[in-house]
């Protein structure tokens, strides 16, 4: 049996490089080698033990590489093909999928799943490894195009792909303010993506003065930072009468309270953030339930056409994503790696995994 | 000065009948003559002191009568003609309305007002009186079609307004599922306006058999009793995954949190109640952010085009609204009219107030 | 080598009834026993040589019947499982079935095909037969709720999927004026559809008045014989300054033209005839580009949540789609069916064919 | 009685600068001075005679300028405020304003009045003069932000509220690819609309060198000279199956027809010419009516609201707009100036006029 190496959660607080068995590819699913990967903070959480995994499990998911070998029935591609896979594989053949719904996927049942979408590192092996099985292939292996390296489109899988949703879910519109709460590499990506959809006036707020440098190079108009101001307050100033979206992503009660805070009569709190012990809703700025607003939550959403659309944002040149990586490492140096990013330190924004 | 009875809030708890002075319409303005009109749970809270108003304010909201004279500059009718007015007055030209939302009116200006639009009864005098003076008379005196009652069109101000807001607001389709929390008057009217905008599984909650009779009359396709069972468990089984909308129309945490419990990943929460208290969203029916949750609130939308499609509906027989009047006072009786409705006496639903 | 009856497309003008293989079952694929089919007004395209299918090709694409086989990795199913299968096969997995729109499918490719969704007697084999394959059985194999026989959802493969996809493409919402010209059995659906939606004025337009009183059953408030009368002018009398909505259910320059005379400004044309011949839009009607006017064409939607969705309408009795199957054949008869079905004999609306 | 110099339309082919009398505000009106307008190639079509008004209606429809005047009853507003109005001045109180479609405004009536939102240098005085009577102010004045001179707002009434339109009625969306056929003002700023928007893909077509460099400057990615090749293989071979969205910003037969035959299978054409003669639909574009194409049509969005928006684009400097302004006449030159921008001499693009 063909062995490679692969990221291992193996209990709470620890994370192995281990031999494993390379798959095989079965009908619909293709073989991919991994030639770069990255760190999510979520991976974090699994590691911590705040995310339960099952242990020897392989965690990661946001895979580039190519087509190392294709199972039955999936059409269209060749061993070789440079591609990536979102974090997120829907089957696009359940109810939910067909729906348009991929991230609450069932997997071809007839019904939805609470983040049934979310496989990779979670419910199957991820791409913390040499090569990775990808799921559905059909719907999901999403061609790199010309002209583009491994850096440009490796926040596409998940970074991207869940800032920008904060936008779409939003309903973000030319003309609109937009506030995005915490500039960590998703709200960077929400804040580009708000600049992209058409908001003039966007207000990055985060407390870290190297990355509201470069919440004003993805976009924003204004950055604030919450220790130095009260944000709500100068929102309202900047804004009239509050923020038409505010675009929460940390998952904190702070900062899901300062959303609806600083949003106006009739406004969208689009929250990106995975919340923990409570999340209460002020009623004052809830207006006792009369002021029309909108609270939306979106799982980064996944599948080939989405990656397609995202790589094509980098293509173009609309915004300068790859200035969120940072620092790069072997896969060999895993376990550094995610020292230097559990921990903020270095100025760290995102991490590449060289398997 | 000519002279008229109106309701007159005085203080907590105490409501009377007065002499007040006759208005004259100004530009833009429209006298009214009361015909019928009718008491909302709003009032009562009103009236409890649990919502402030000012002292002197003559209140209600849901006005039908007709032309008694215009002011200058309101075009397209005559003295005379039969019309009612929504509960919410939009004025058509402030910020908040040209963005399609009127019932966060700023009255001309360049912004939104949180519940701005709401001027009947609340930062205006009302329509419990003899006449009420009717802002923005162009954009809100909508004529009553040949052919309904006064009593046929009582419920388009307020009451179907809103409940049909929460099938709107929550995206209700041809095919959906929706369970509506609590059958008083609101919820009766999100229950028609579901059956209305096709969803094929209407499923209304209350504990009030009567209300839940009602319900099936209005549209429901099942009817839960909460006190008889576990309804959010018996939701899931009859929809799979749970409902596509749940509507919530009480305004209470247990409401609001079924709610939660009983839609799908990816569905809607569509609110309608007034919080107090607290609001808590419960993280595991949440998917702690992930679900691709919406929960949106609506507020009563106003203004003569959605009277006119109101008034349609009921022109149109699509549901027997009437039945929902289960009581008539003549104007000098409107505090026993208060006592009935507060206290929710003799299976009252809604009770027609005659000047 | 199992043989299998089918009506088979010889040449212009000629079916004829043949024995062919019956089919096996790929990876994805699923065998359906056929027991019960009907003929479309395309089929009769077909057989009259309007619309070219290769010679040899089994006709038919509105299947309800059983699954006789299951290929490898369709999963969720049994043999046996009562179901249908919905004329449009979206596989899933393609750009355009990933960006919503199944009935431009481009199997699993990274594109769209124009009307690449419709398969079944188009560019694979059909269902007017003993048995049909399924392709991506996965996403398209839905089943047939307990309670509802096979001539209760035999229209829901194309019928209503289509006249229902009028009335959503063309955004009815409640309190709508529609008018629908043209009222065969699409045209009934879309009446239906309509009706359903939350339309308040409905009026269907033909001359044949068994349809016309048809539409009235289906939910038509007004019906126009337009030999009678000028319908384009009894509709602007009706809705003031014109229809909210237009649905084209015909496909001839007249009726086209009609539906965009009907509408008010900012109205929408909704289409789902096949036009030939020319398409011209008159340019008085169409305020020469600047009359806020949508025309949106759409082909029938397909897919197991579309069929689920459909048959729920059928199972909660919003409409009496069984009374438009007015006549039944066995397979062994077809070639009699098709003959009283393209001459409209003898008031036929659909024709049930058994196999 | 005070006077003031306006252009006033003679007859066919005469414009002529006369003295008349200088208006005064009723209730609900402003007078505004303008100190900045400019002409629209719709003024030269009213010179020419092709588009009909009435002898001695003084035409144009762009004002920038501040408050000269307040009627009564406007309020939030101040004589001196610097403003602009949109060339459609919806009323905010009609059936057509209510149902958000001020452009089809029936000015207070209960209806819809084919672009009855057009009234200045159409129905009603217009602005290339000293001043103009501004219609329901109140919802029409926009108060142009500090920093921003006359030159920066003048397109914002009508070439970018216009081009723009197309945009968001073509639902143009992150990663859409757009081709915008004709580069005139109104085409380049739906080519700016277009990147605004987060398209990324966009195809400038035109014939002359110079306005396809400008449409590089407002966002074009590509540019095409239909004289040079074949633009839709160019954009079939560019994006695949064709563009998502397609804009034509011209008014004739073959570029309506080359948008339709350049977008994809389900793609929007959105339409801004004014179209005159005929309009043919291909029907082997159009796929015979199964191709789910959308055509939709948007006459200029007006209103403070929508003015607002486009200022905040031109504020946060998202295109160079100014550039568009290429040459400046005074008033009493304006004849001068019809002659320069009828025979487009000169690379003219926008004309600045200076009352």
């Amino acid at each position: 049996m063909d062995m490679m190496r692969a990221a291992v959660f193996v209990e709470k607080g620890k994370l192995e490089l281990r031999e494993v068995p390379k798959p095989t590819p079965g009908p619909g699913e293709a073989l991919m080698k991994v030639t770069l990967t990255t760190i999510c903070g979520t991976d974090v959480h699994i590691l911590k033990g705040e995310y339960p995994v099952k242990a020897g499990l392989t965690i990661g998911h946001e895979p580039v590489g190519r087509i190392e070998a294709l199972g039955p029935g999936v059409r269209g591609f060749a061993v070789g093909d440079r591609v990536i896979v979102g974090a997120i594989t829907p089957c696009g053949q359940c109810r939910a999928c067909l729906s348009g719904d991929g991230a609450q996927c069932s997997h071809g049942a007839d019904g939805f799943e609470a983040m049934g979408g979310w496989r990779f590192g979670n419910t199957i092996n991820g791409c913390q490894a040499e090569y990775v099985l990808v799921p559905d292939a059909q719907a999901n292996l999403a061609k790199i195009p010309d002209g583009l390296a491994d850096e440009d489109v490796i926040l596409c899988p998940d970074i991207m792909s869940t800032g920008f949703s904060a936008v779409e879910s939003g309903g973000v519109r030319i003309g609109d303010s937009v506030v995005v709460f915490a500039q960590g590499p998703i709200g960077l990506s929400a804040t580009a993506g708000a600049r992209i959809a058409g908001a003039t006036l966007i207000i990055a707020v985060d407390s870290v003065s190297r990355r509201l440098e470069q919440a004003k190079r993805m976009g924003a108009d204004v950055v604030l930072n919450f220790k130095e101001q009260d944000v709500v307050q100068e929102i309202k100033r900047l804004t009239g009468d509050g923020a038409d979206v505010a675009i929460e992503a940390l998952g904190t009660q702070p900062t899901f309270e300062s959303c609806l805070r600083s949003v106006r009569p009739g406004g969208v709190v689009s929250s990106l953030g995975v919340y923990s012990g409570h999340l209460n809703v002020p009623l004052d700025a809830f207006a006792a339930g009369l002021g029309d607003h909108t609270i939306v939550t979106t799982l980064c959403p996944g599948g080939k056409e989405r990656m397609r659309r995202l790589m094509s944002v980098i293509a173009a040149k609309r915004a300068p994503f790859r200035e969120l990586v940072t620092h790069s490492f072997p896969l060999s140096e895993i376990e550094a790696a995610y020292d230097l990013f559990a921990h903020q330190r270095d100025g760290v924004m995102k991490v590449a995994i060289r398997p």
